[in-house]
């Protein structure tokens, strides 16, 4: 069993005084995601992408990845996730496995494309300027109106049901919240993306065990997806492919992630702190506004 | 010219009040890394991978990537880096071109072992877990003792020197100083391994330029390197490819990158803040240590 936090010897200096102390790490380990199809059939398999993730909800994290990167388009296209046997011993736990319904089919060449470099990567990639954004054309059913009172709760409620942070300092999170503020899901790990990813994938997940939509499809109109770090282009892509109509960053955003809000009709919220938050895009939601000016 | 700042009007939200009001955001596009040979020989390219970044010093960028990606292992292997002017008018100014001496050999299945998906971004990267360090097996010469006091310095010479920070607060910052804690070198970017790349591809650039290391190596036994955010695996082996010895952050680092930076012999400092830090790896390089613990 991988574990989210490994412990450590440190070094802790402090006004130049230096003390040996037991300390607390983030864990950060490769995650490989394979896809295939059921052991009746054919076992040609793909591997699709490694992820340096914070171990822990490892199929939602598979899942959300699918989902969000336009692999798949439905729960329904993914029979199950599972860890990988058939690994080296010091893979055990590293490794998993999404079995795809017989009748999707299994097409590297149209993944390829779906594939870029963000910018908090840069390791990986290697794709064309004209791959990034093909996916992600959807448009969003505005977020109904906001109380600025809402939205300024939210990063309490995040941050004191945040467990490994509180132990380590140095995870990022994501939080789902429905539009009245009530948390749903949250998320941790040392990749922001990867948090975003299991907290779709958990929804994902959910769904199916409710059979409550049976098509697999998210309905997502009304929730709010609030993260710890800056708002970038790929979080704000995951968002949108999840459907979710306001997002909400801790942080700045970046001049791309603002473009594919507007694009998209996503209401984004950024350096959300205290009694103050700014609003990028989609400021149309706001209840109470004294301006006149609504589409910014 | 692409600018690394974009101005947007945003709404603003404090205490329930809105008000519209200009701000500027930091500026995030695409940037296309193709490598070939010259014009004179056959025009063959690879279309490398596309970073996420913010535009400005881009070449830096692209040679830093190359060098620490261990696409190539000295600069006196490319023999310019340049904007592509063969591409569509949108993305003038977001493809570089490194061409390579006619010795070095286009092989995209050399290169493609490389890649991995690093935790901060998960939408990307197509091979093994195997793939993954497979580049970095360099042992480096530790740095020698250090001072606490010049160690403490370091955070706000690298904040006066950021000019995009002041404006946007939404970008990270990598800065490159001697032994003795004075600033060589500081880059700012949207993604931090990018900020990274371009201070290590300046340092390579600067040396071909006074041509005083005509091998192309870099000679970086007595530098540090200073980030703005935390600690990833992907920073400190960046970090390891450059032979530069300590590394420090002002957030947490990750298990991996301690574990990393343990084999390498690279002293990792975390969590520098204020009079305060935490020696990870090579704890050994503090002068007057009090423990007979050294080598935590």
């Amino acid at each position: 069993m991988r574990t989210p936090v490994s412990p450590i010897q440190i070094i802790r200096v402090e006004q130049g005084a230096a003390t040996v102390t037991d300390d607390i790490l983030v864990t950060e380990e490769p995650l490989e995601i394979r896809l295939g199809h059921g052991p009746q059939e054919d076992r040609k398999e793909v591997r699709l992408s490694v992820t340096m993730r914070t171990p822990g909800n490892d199929e939602e994290l598979a899942l959300g990845f699918l989902f969000t990167e336009g692999i798949i388009s439905s729960t329904s296209e993914v029979l199950r996730v599972a860890y990988c046997e058939d690994v080296k011993e010091e893979e055990r736990g590293n490794v998993v496995r999404a079995e795809l319904h017989p009748a999707v089919e299994l097409d590297p060449a149209k993944w390829q494309r779906n594939f870029y470099t963000s910018s908090s990567c840069g390791v990986c990639g290697k794709t064309s300027i004209e791959a990034v954004r093909t996916q992600c054309n959807t448009t969003l059913t505005p977020f109904g109106a906001i109380d600025p009172k809402v939205i300024t709760a939210l990063p309490d409620r995040m941050r004191e049901a945040q467990t490994v942070f509180k132990h380590t300092g140095g995870i990022h999170a994501a939080a789902l919240f429905d539009s009245d503020g009530k948390l749903l899901i949250l998320r941790e790990d040392v990749g922001r993306h990867n948090a975003v990813d299991k907290v779709i994938g958990a929804l994902l997940a959910s769904r199916t065990a409710t059979s409550e939509d049976a098509s697999g499809q998210l309905t997502t109109n009304n929730y709010q997806l609030l993260v710890s770090g800056r708002a970038g282009f790929e979080l704000v892509q995951k968002c949108i492919m999840a459907g979710i109509p306001l997002m909400a960053a801790v942080g700045a955003p970046s001049s791309l992630a603002v473009q594919l809000a507007k694009e998209a009709g996503l209401t984004l919220i950024g350096f959300l702190r205290g009694e103050r938050f700014n609003i990028y895009s989609g400021g149309g939601v706001l209840a109470r506004h004294p301006d006149r000016r609504q589409d910014t």
